[in-house]
């Protein structure tokens, strides 16, 4: 190992910005600044490296570090014109740690070290003021006994507030320098009684207990939890930065702030900040006093003195190093700044975190500036951060008061009063009302509900329920899981925190981007997809090669997902349509026909509604490349499980609830995932698909005769197992299908393929694609057979996997590459291997997640779908796959 | 193409009897029959590639081939000195077809070919018989007009029975050469009548329309259906032969007969077979008269007179031609013969069809006789045959009154009281009566039950329904989905077939080899497993690579397994323990727990039941290995479902029944299959398995201490999906197995592995197995998985799939090779590139099926486990395996 200390300090850096890994974050960039000649209080970091070495053996540190450390103390003591532990002219410094990612939980800081009862004279005498140095005493005994003695915080500051219970004072400002110079010997003495040992008196014994307590804390419960949770590898490692100490803190010439070089909330090209005078950095966090802003800009009405105003040489050798920054590091700038006695110091910068908005307007902005290019601002906006943009959020002015609060399952905003049935819902939104679903958990039953409402709050389920799933397939805001709530469907009311009870007609507004749920109605304001999102978007159109394509199921969801650009529908489900409350008691009246003549009237009244539906949706797609897939939930999800739904359902069929209840319990399934579903239906009622089949070409050759449209249907059979079933069924369909264009003296073009999404298809893509045209991955359900893992059963055990990293994420959430991915890579191999030319595709929720995206990207297919409202992410996701080189 | 017809005749043959692709079966053994010199009439053989080429040219015969018929008739016209259509001297001819496999639904003979008014009278002048040749004469238009032409037969059967009552008599004896006469003008006339055309006349049209015919009948529905469901190629084509007729209903000094060279049903060394004097080959078949026993041996008092009396000579020489025939094709046959004016024909060989008895006693005769080595006596024998011979039989001497069908779920036969409750069941039984458990259908509830019964009967379920799956694992007689029966639990009783009311308490027996229910009780046979039976399963263990273990929950299960030679335990479920009276109430008072507390007070009475389960099955496998799966169902499955079990549960448990409906519906799963069970319950709950893998320990330690063993335990955690399942529960595991051995002062062996039953453990199996000591599959599962199919749900759908031949086979019970082994296969290379000496092995019940055990020995696993019952069949497959070179 070659070097262990990085020095920095008057211009001169050991490290640079580059080194990350090896000197942290901050350690990194106070060698940078440093290098380009920003004023930074000179000091050293020890490496990440060290960190490593120190575990490997066991807790030593490696030879040869105490002289480096040493040296470059010298170093700092020379430029300071100081001497740490001198009695005259002492040098006091900060201790920080620094990883590679900033890591809640670890050891942060140490200030003021180096004094003691000597050092603080020299103190004294080189600010002149008693009660700042005793006060910076005080603090240092205070920091150093907790943080790296393991003192309980609360014991000092119980003699702390004893002291000024004595003195009659509330503020600490109000002691003088007696009072802390006889809290620093009351705290010694505290300390020697509770620890059984002294105060270390030495400074070099308190900088390496500094050190050691920076490493210590690499490896404390808390920070272990959080690498664990987060994927960092324990062999990372911490650096630790020893700085000079500056003071904010030594009169009304001294300052310290935080700034942002642009608006970190909208993006706006202004200075961004907030500085306290006379202050010390942990004084503008603390809150206890209101912090100021730095500049006019920001300056409102009540608002007190702007730095610019108070200290306006240090704001503009300030605003001329935001300038410096931002070309240097051409992004925008998270800073902190300390001036001491009218010198202005830089203690950190790092990229600053900002809202999607401001991600978007900054990158947008950096392009025109001629910061950075097209590709650099496509990779400056996250992906998954779009979220937030794509659905109305509530007004943040308006004042709310939250009643519960249950799972973020699907954003965006919505008010409307409680109603607690699906029908009801309906009813209500047709005569104009504005409504939220309540309901303990929803069902496919609750769809024309859920479709009705503006949001849905459940009281059970977690983030992949049916109502999550769903709702963020519609786009819809959703709550679930909201353990909070009581729900009574006896007495149509909820009963809330604290006893607020809910009732039906009350209006509520859910927030399903932060889980909450607040009483009466909370303004919203729409997604914003113009201006700079437009720009981005454009940008990023013109580097993606995955096509996007939506989920989208009726005319409306296309329109919108056109509106997000999607570029075609990759997964038409025919079975939503089949629960509108005009077809399921058709719908019904199949499934409980006792013979194939029974099922074909029925089919037949469904089968002018269903062609409706795909006329209005291939007319919405505009050419667009729609694939339909065939009927595939088992058909007891249609039938009513409700006595009084199954009383009612007698009455319209004319058949006893004696024979409708046999029907219901002979389709009962036990696991209805696995069973009688898919192609499995198309099999064994083959009319129920022929009917399909014949709407699609209907619809189809209806707008080519008479509308002049261009139109490749594809359709999809669904949970195919094995080739011969697909060829069997592709047979019927090209049978159907022929018959309706001759019948209409039409030819068109169109495919037929299938889902991928159990196992065995993907393990025999090869024999499927001897029929299959075209592939679509059903992630959702591969995921669900792959693992062995039922979404519907999974909340009693998944949050517990994901909570203690037995799966690093959540699989419905994010393809898991190593299992299915393994499948979906395999099945795109084996089927292009039959059919070169094979289109494949995602049509599973992954469809939408950006790194699931970078994975299809990676394996060649040909385009991802996902709900509309996800359509932006997807294709910015897209851009990223091949701009990161991924 | 080179030759389309091949020659036999006087001790010369084209053929071969290896040549049954080109020749057929029948073609190629008369070829060979010749060739060694054996009498067989002379004739000639059209290839199947004819047949192929004849439906790939649109039903043309290729050129040449007129001209190569031609010329062998002509060399059988020159060895018969009859020429066939000659009015003087004329040759007769038969017609078969011929394929490789035999195959029922094509057109089978054609006899006395050549026949018309004019050859007739040629007949009659060779044979100095009228009526013989007018009655060839009628057969010939009758079978003729029949299979060639497409007459309704019954039309010209109905001029027969009206010629008879117009003479007043009842047998076709009766009738006279002038009676047959006029027959056969008015036959030819109604054939005119009904089809509008002559009959052929002409004996080369005659000819070549029964060639087409064969041809013809190759394509037929139920050929071609028949070929569907047994996948057989169509383009193998039959073969057509033409034949000389020989007559065996010429006179006294004829005869025709069938005989097999050994006794088809007990394999002993002696020529059995029947035979007719002065008749036809269908005369024998449509059992009009009684056939007589060809010797004496064989001859029973009150039979007529032997073939070996009536026709000594003729039966020495078929006698030599049995010797002839064994000794040439080194197996049993099954032989046709004619005997025309006391001259022998052979008409037929093929090697006989045999029951599995009669399968051993032959091969291991052949051996002991020189004729066969050990090799060939193992293949031999289908290891699929061996089921019929390790389950009690019923007596077949014993009278049986069938009162019900149901499918052959788990063979064997049982007799007892009819119950109709698990609990009733197992009461009786502790009493010692033998009872027959007749449930709807079965759950895991019953299982003490179906313990406690001789046999099963369920009205629902299918061949892999819970009952059957159960019950084959038992090795217990099952009948199961017994459409007949209506189970009415409230009286007690059920309805079968006729009525006929079966009450509590009556007796019933079942066969579960063939399904049916029989009224009172029928004696049973117990299966032999010596003599020849253990002298064929020594050689089979020299021969095989794979070991087999066996699937047993019990020290019973262990004690019948090793009888039948398991080497091991592949899979001990220990579920099956929690489900026994006596600590189903724990196991229900752990569920119910509300804390962690509760459990382990539960797990603590449990513990030593599961230890003293463990003990007894190390004790009967005596240092064999054995292979614990931990818990593996879900939770829910413990706890009763029915309102008055619940209720009794609420007393014993002290909680209310509300408290304990909630219980029960929070553990509802909608997908059980897919949900809260195997290692999830065991990260989620660690005690239980904690508990269990102290009891394995506790149970090992003890015996090694105490009683000087030697055990290695494989503990074996279920459902696994991921490698940090695995290690997180194999840390757990390890620490307890290391407490456990201090406490004992005992260090033993053990291994922790894992099943493979989802994808995602196949997929990444190079992961799993840096923690997996084992792999065993789970194939059961892992084809629920793969397919995306319940067994429980696929009653609804998969015989259709089998019947349609969708799936070759139910996958259930033959192992998926290019799906769920493809994964299989994987992930044994995949388990042994990261950990060489991996032990593998399958505990599905596939281990018990012959054609997945061979691939089970393809891929190289080390063993396989299946029912008690089984362990013969997986040896034997294992042996065949080997010697088939497969």
């Amino acid at each position: 190992m070659a070097k262990f200390v990085y020095f920095f300090g008057n211009g001169e850096a050991d490290g640079r910005a580059d080194m990350k890994n090896l000197l942290g974050g901050k350690g990194a960039n106070l060698a940078e600044m440093t290098s380009i000649g920003l004023p930074v209080p000179p000091g050293f970091t020890i490496t990440t490296e060290v960190c490593t070495e120190f575990y490997k053996n066991n807790s030593a540190y490696p030879a040869g570090l105490n002289d480096e450390v040493a040296a470059n103390l010298k170093r700092v003591e020379q430029l300071m014109g100081r001497t740490f532990g001198d009695a005259v002219n002492p040098l006091l410094v900060s201790v920080r740690s620094g990883a590679r990612a900033s890591m809640p939980g670890m050891m942060d800081t140490v200030l003021n070290l180096g004094l003691n009862d000597t050092t603080v004279q020299g103190i004294i005498a080189q600010s002149g003021d008693e009660r700042f140095a005793y006060d910076a005493y005080r603090r240092f005994v205070q920091m150093y006994s907790d943080v790296v003695m393991g003192m309980d915080k609360e014991a000092l500051e119980h003699l702390l507030e004893q002291k000024k219970e004595e003195k009659g004072v509330h503020l600490d400002t109000d002691l003088t320098a007696a009072d802390w110079k006889d809290l620093v010997a009351k705290f010694k003495a505290r300390i020697r009684e509770v620890l059984g040992q002294e105060f270390p008196e030495d400074p070099q014994e308190q900088l390496w207990g500094a050190i050691g307590a920076v490493f210590g804390s690499w490896m404390n419960q808390r920070a272990i939890t959080y690498r664990k949770l987060n994927n960092i590898p324990a062999d990372w490692g911490t650096a630790v930065n020893v700085q000079s100490m500056v003071f904010g803190n030594m009169g009304d010439d001294c300052a310290t702030g935080v700034a942002f070089t642009r608006d970190p909330s909208t993006g706006d090209n202004y200075f961004y900040g907030e500085y306290l005078v006379n202050a010390q950095g942990e004084d503008v966090v603390a809150g206890i006093r209101t912090p100021q802003p730095i500049n006019l800009h920001q300056k409102k009405e009540g608002d007190l003195p702007a730095m610019e105003e108070v200290l306006p040489e240090c704001y503009q050798q300030l605003a001329g190093i935001r300038q410096i920054l931002e070309k240097h590091y051409k992004d925008m700038q998270d800073i902190e700044f300390t001036i001491e006695k009218g010198k202005l110091y830089m203690l950190q910068t790092r990229n600053g975190k900002r809202t999607a908005c401001a991600a978007i307007k900054i990158a947008v902005d950096m392009v025109k500036e001629g910061l950075i290019d097209e590709k650099a601002a496509i990779l400056r906006v996250q992906p998954s951060q779009l979220d937030q943009l794509l659905h109305p959020s509530l007004d943040p002015k308006a004042p709310k008061k939250i009643i519960a609060k249950g799972l973020p399952a699907s954003p965006g905003a919505a008010a409307g009063t409680a109603v607690f049935t699906a029908d009801e819902a309906e009813l209500l939104a047709r005569n104009g009302q504005k409504v939220i679903l309540v309901r303990i958990e929803t069902s496919p039953e609750d769809i024309h509900g859920m479709h009705a409402a503006q949001g849905i709050l459940t009281a059970r389920g977690g983030m992949t329920s049916h109502a999550a799933v769903v709702a963020r397939g519609m786009g819809k805001c959703c709550v679930a899981g909201c353990g909070d709530l009581k729900v009574d469907y006896a007495s149509q009311s909820f009963t809330a925190r604290h006893g607020v009870v809910i009732k039906k007609g009350d209006l509520i507004t859910l927030d399903g981007s932060t889980g909450e749920v607040i009483m009466g109605e909370v303004a919203t304001v729409p997604p914003q997809l113009t201006g700079d999102f437009a720009t981005l978007m454009e940008w990023v159109d013109k580097y993606r090669k995955l096509k996007v394509r939506t989920n989208a199921d009726t005319p409306n969801d296309s329109k919108v997902a056109r509106e997000f650009g999607a570029e075609g529908i990759g997964l038409c489900r025919t079975e939503h349509m089949f629960f509108e409350a005009d077809r399921i008691m058709a719908v019904r009246e199949m499934i409980l026909a006792e013979d194939l003549e029974g099922r074909e009237k029925a089919l037949a009244k469904i089968l002018p509604m269903q062609k409706g539906d795909f006329i209005g949706i291939f007319r919405e797609m505009k050419g667009l490349p729609v694939t339909i897939r065939l009927l595939d939930p088992p058909l007891h999800e249609f039938l009513p499980t409700e006595d009084k739904d199954i009383e009612a359902l007698t009455k319209t069929l004319n058949v006893t609830t004696q024979q409708l209840k046999h029907k219901v319990e002979f389709l009962h399934e036990f696991n209805p995932m696995l069973g009688h579903r898919g192609c499995r239906l198309g099999l064994t009622y083959p009319e129920i698909y022929d009917m399909q089949v014949q709407a699609i070409m209907e619809a189809a050759c209806e707008l080519v005769k008479n509308e002049g449209f261009s139109i490749v249907p594809e359709i999809m059979i669904p949970l195919i197992a094995t080739v011969s079933e697909l060829k069997e069924l592709k047979a019927n369909a090209v049978a159907v299908c022929e018959e309706v264009m001759a019948s209409y003296g039409v030819k068109l073009e169109y495919l037929i393929g299938t889902m991928i999404e159990l196992p065995r298809a993907a393990l025999t893509a090869d024999e499927i694609a001897t029929e299959a045209e075209f592939f679509s991955f059903g992630t959702n359900d591969l995921t669900q057979t792959t693992f062995g893992l039922s979404r519907d059963d999974a909340g009693k055990f998944l949050p517990f996997y994901v909570e203690t990293n037995l799966l690093p994420e959540d699989p419905f959430v994010t393809l898991d590459q190593n299992g299915v991915g393994k499948l979906v890579k395999m099945a795109c191999e084996l089927g292009r291997s039959t059919r070169p030319e094979i289109k494949l595709g995602i049509c599973g929720e992954h469809g939408g997640d950006p790194a699931s995206v970078i994975f299809c990207h990676k394996v060649g297919l040909d385009y991802v779908s996902c709900s509309p409202f996800r359509v932006p992410i997807a294709r910015l996701a897209a851009a990223h796959a091949v701009l990161a080189g991924n």
